[in-house]
C-alpha cells in the first residue's frame, strides 16, 4: 500500500521549529510535502497575494520528504500545492502548524495557520490546524509532537465525513500534567486592542497594534478556551458558512 | 438630535471611487469619518498587521467629514478608528466599501472588504459591506450609492438585534435593472486557481495566482450566488461561529 501524502504549511515560516517538529512526527506516518512561507506570517489570516507574483524555491529533497518555501502567504501556499505542485498527487492530509502560540476561540479567524487549513479542506482535503500555547521561537514541542501524532494517526485512520478541518490547540504544560483531548466549540469572546504610540526619529506618530482577549462566557464547559485553562487540549471541527441563519426571516422583513 | 457617527472603511484604498461615492451617500445621513488603507488590500481577508506599526495620516477635515489613511490593513483600520481615533465617540454605524468587485459566496473569507465590517461588528457597531460587481477602476457607482443609501437609511433605523454584520453585493447592472433586495445565505462553492507561470529577467519562474468561481449549487434560489446571477441585490448577514456544530458529536468519540 502507497504511504498517504501528508502535504504540510504553516504561518510562522519555512524554517519554524515548531514546523521541524511536526515534520519529524510526519515522517513516520507517510511522505511529506512542505510548502511554507519564506517569512513569518502572523495574522495573515485567509489572505491571499493579488498584486505581486509568487516564487517556489526548493529547499531540501530527501526520501520521501521534499521541502520548498513560497514567497506568498500560507493560503497562497496551499493553493500552490493543490493547484500546482501536487494537482496530480493531491494529499491525503494537510497539516499545518505546530504554531508558535495559540489559534482558540475568535483568532481562527485572524490566524494564518487556520487560513491554511481552512483552505486545504476546500480541497477535499482532511485538514489539522495544530498550535501550541507558547509564543517562544525556541518553544519545547516534544509533548505537542507526540499528542499532534496522535490526533494524525485517529484522523488518517477514521472515515468521518469530509471536508473535516480541526482547529487544535494544546496547553503549554508537559507531558504529563495534560489531561486529555476534548472536543468543543469555539469560545464567544474578542479582542480589545491598545496602541503603543511611539515617535519616529522625524517626529512622526507610529503606533504598535497589542491586544487583549476578553473572554465572555470563561464558565461554559464546552469551549476552546475552557479547555485549554483546565489542561485539555482543544479540539474544534471547523466550517465556512458564515450566513446567520437566524437573522434571515427579520432581514428579509426590513428590505 | 446628534446626527449619527458613520464610520467608512474599504479595502480597495482611500483614493477609491467606490470609497468616495459611499462618502457622498453618508455624509447626507450623519457624521463622517474615514480611515482607509494607503495602498490596495484585496484579498487580505481577516489579516492584521503585527511585525510592522501603523501610521495614521490626516488627509481631510471639512465640517462633518474627516478622512485619514491608515499603512495597514483594512482590519488595522477598524481596529485604529474603535480602540484610538473614535474610542471616545463610537461609530453608529460602519460601512465597508463600496468595493470594486465581488464579495459574494466564500469570497467573504478572503474580502479585506469584509474583513473590515466583520470586525466592525466585534464592536458592538452595525456594520455593512458594500460590493458592486465590477472590478473596473472607474466603474459607474450610481446605481450602487442609490441602493446602498436606501439600505444603509433601513438599518439606522431598524432596533434589529445586534451583532449585525450584512454582506451586501450589488449587480453591475442599470438602476431600474435591478430587480430588488433579497436576503440570502452564502452560497457553497470554491475557487479554483490556474497559475500563470512567467520567467523573470534572471531565468527564474514566478506564478501568478488566477481562479475561477466553481458554484457547486447554481439551482439553489436562496443562495447570494443566485440573486446576483438574476438581478437582485444580494444580502446575506454575516456570524463568525466557525465551529461545524454537527461533527461534534462524532469527533468526540474519535478521540
Amino acid at each position: 500500500m502507497k504511504k498517504p501524502l501528508i502535504f504540510i504549511t504553516n504561518d510562522d515560516g519555512v524554517w519554524a521549529k515548531g514546523l521541524q517538529s511536526i515534520v519529524e512526527v510526519a515522517r513516520r506516518i507517510g511522505r511529506v510535502v512542505v510548502i511554507a512561507p519564506e517569512t513569518p506570517q502572523s495574522g495573515k489570516a485567509h489572505s491571499i497575494t493579488m498584486f505581486s507574483p509568487l516564487y517556489l524555491n526548493e529547499i531540501k529533497k530527501e526520501g520521501d520528504l521534499a521541502v520548498y518555501s513560497c514567497s506568498g502567504t500560507p493560503v497562497d501556499c496551499v493553493k500552490m500545492a493543490f493547484d500546482h505542485l501536487l494537482a496530480d498527487d493531491l494529499p491525503d492530509l494537510t497539516i499545518s502548524g505546530i504554531n508558535h502560540g495559540s489559534n482558540s476561540a475568535i483568532s481562527v479567524l485572524y490566524s494564518g495557520t487556520m487560513g491554511a487549513a481552512i483552505e486545504a479542506s476546500f480541497y477535499g482535503s482532511p485538514s489539522i490546524g495544530l498550535s501550541l500555547l507558547d509564543h517562544d521561537l525556541d518553544a519545547d514541542f516534544t509533548a505537542a509532537a507526540e499528542f499532534s501524532e496522535q490526533i494524525i494517526r485517529k484522523v488518517l485512520a477514521s472515515d468521518i465525513a469530509l471536508p473535516l478541518c480541526l482547529n487544535v490547540n494544546i496547553p503549554n504544560l508537559k507531558r504529563d500534567e495534560i489531561r486529555g483531548i476534548r472536543v468543543c466549540r469555539q469560545n464567544r469572546g474578542y479582542w480589545k486592542e491598545t496602541f503603543v504610540c511611539r515617535q519616529d526619529p522625524r517626529g512622526k506618530n507610529y503606533y504598535w497594534l497589542t491586544g487583549d482577549f476578553y473572554n465572555v462566557e470563561p464558565d461554559s464547559t464546552d469551549t476552546d478556551e475552557w479547555a485549554l485553562a483546565h489542561g485539555y487540549i482543544s479540539v474544534v471541527p471547523i466550517q465556512v458558512d458564515l450566513t446567520d441563519h437566524r437573522q434571515i426571516g427579520e432581514l428579509a422583513q426590513l428590505f
